[in-house]
């Protein structure tokens, strides 16, 4: 049996947002040689994702939530220590559901080797759920081309930013929704969207498009109601996610009348429908990554024992760009 | 000039939905020659649609209400009596705005020539705004296809009965939602669908089949409740009316979780971006029509002194499949 290894598991059930003081450290002995099928793996990035909130409370999708003392869901990169399967070797570097912990023994199955020349915690962003997720949105339902105009909110973050940063590849105008000046700050200078408008600021719907041809919705009501009025004949809008409601469980609802006559299309979009085609958003994103068209901002919380902490922040929204916990070097 | 002719216009502006006692007759006297590029037409057959008793209030996508007095709006076939235009020849049968007339002088560019070979009172009903509305949100829109699983409401109308038999005609299965026993009759026994609820009765919505692949909306909250949690994931959804809402203003609202849950795609359908592509519909139609896989149920209202009770019957959902008015022989 190896070392004990720590792994932060809820304290106890939450029927709230997750806070730091609900999170705790449990120690975990790991056998020696991890089963037939297994991998032992070292993690070195956790990505936060607002779902992950939603689902420890048992609101997300009909999914359980983990029972205090269980791993805890969220994709991490990690590094192969140990091998018993043949599709990982040891050093190999891969992407997947491991918990929130130090080491784990993870079936082969639940993992995918990733390419380190790429990037590495961006396999956690942009190549991971949420630049998938954006891919599927831009590339697949809204099909963002030149001349669009294009809105989307929660700018700050990493769907939102690789969203429109295809939507600028692709050649539209894009003009992000953020909460805040530096959250707007990094979606015109690190993302470089064309402008963005401060949704906290008194009038700020006013300075919205009144032209917009594609919207992506993260938020929820708030911006539904502002950017409704103002979209294009034939718009075309991508549900995403609906952070703002994700805390207080209300229900954001989308007028009928104003869909019929603006014709426009509306596409729910969830990320596992696109699981089996991560290959193709790698190789449409890879070479924009490498020539910097498409980047992350990262909000990095140092050390599993800023975890908690950290999930806290991404459901308050408090963190900007792509929340990760740099687990080990 | 030529006689007097009879025509149906407004005795006042009105608010609520259109009433019999609404209307009146006026004379007015046509020049004896039409001027250049008009034509004069005598009224076979009016088609009268929901959106009118809009219209006739203000109410429809922001057009101006006529006037008490003025020319009233629906399609109309009709016959040409005599033409200024090189476009029409006496005796050749068109579909247009002729207002509600016995005879009416017509700009030759509102007007189009219809094939009296394949049916005339049709050319109001499936092959005019209602069926090019189902074939747009049917071919264009939900792309329905061999397998589909579809729910249409207002069920024994036109253009719910044309979409229904363009699902059946593309392999799908097609379930009606109605109003009464009457009006499920001619959706499964004119139009020949597989089944109809009827929304009268309790507990209708359990009746609903559970894996709906495309809805075609008609109606508004009180079905898009019931359809909702019974979609399929990836369904298709077509959003073309809201005659539950007409009446008292209320306003539909579509939940954006199921709609990201659902992974479903919503389309909003305004017939008028189809006027330019009637030709395709009519290929499409005719040789069904002829072969009797495209019927329409007709409501018919004997003589324009009926026009104002049948409009009446239309905004009241009274009116049982394609209400027209029969204008002359």
């Amino acid at each position: 049996v190896s070392a004990a290894v720590r792994e932060v598991v809820l304290r106890h059930a939450i029927t709230d947002a997750p806070k730091a003081s609900d999170f705790e450290f449990v120690e975990r002995r790991l056998p020696a040689t991890p089963p037939a099928g297994t991998v032992h793996v070292r993690l070195l990035w956790l990505g936060l994702d607002p779902y992950i909130g939603q689902t420890l409370r048992a609101r997300h999708m009909g999914e359980k939530a983990p029972a205090p003392g269980e791993p805890l869901p969220a994709e991490g990169v990690a590094v192969v220590l140990a091998s018993n399967d043949p599709t990982f070797s040891v050093g190999d570097h891969v992407v997947g559901n491991c918990g929130w912990a130090e080491e784990a023994i993870v079936p082969a199955a639940r993992l995918r080797r990733v390419d380190p020349t790429i990037a590495v915690a961006e396999h956690l962003g942009v190549l991971g759920m949420p630049g998938l997720t954006a891919w599927a949105g831009m590339t697949q339902l809204a099909k963002v081309r030149a001349g669009d105009v294009f809105t989307v909110d929660a700018a700050a973050g990493v769907v939102a930013g690789t969203a429109g940063q295809i939507a600028k590849i692709e050649g539209a105008t894009v003009v992000g929704i953020a909460g805040g000046a530096d959250k707007c700050t990094i979606a015109t200078e690190s993302y470089g969207f064309d402008d963005c408008v401060d949704y906290k600021l008194d009038g700020w719907a006013e300075k919205l498009p009144t032209d917009i041809s594609v919207h992506f919705e993260n938020v929820g009501q708030r911006v539904l109601d502002a950017v409704l009025p103002r979209l294009a004949i034939n718009a075309r809008m991508v549900l995403c996610g609906l952070a703002q409601h994700y805390g207080d469980g209300s229900v954001a609802k989308l007028p009928v009348g104003p869909i019929i006559g603006k014709r426009a299309q509306v596409f729910g979009v969830v990320v596992y429908d696109y699981f089996g085609r991560r290959d193709e958003w790698v190789s449409y994103a890879a070479p924009h990554i490498r020539e910097g068209r498409i980047v992350e901002h990262q909000d990095i919380a140092e050390g599993l024992e800023n975890a908690g902490a950290q999930i806290e922040r991404v459901s308050l929204g408090k963190t900007e760009g792509r929340a990760l916990v740099r687990v080990g070097g």
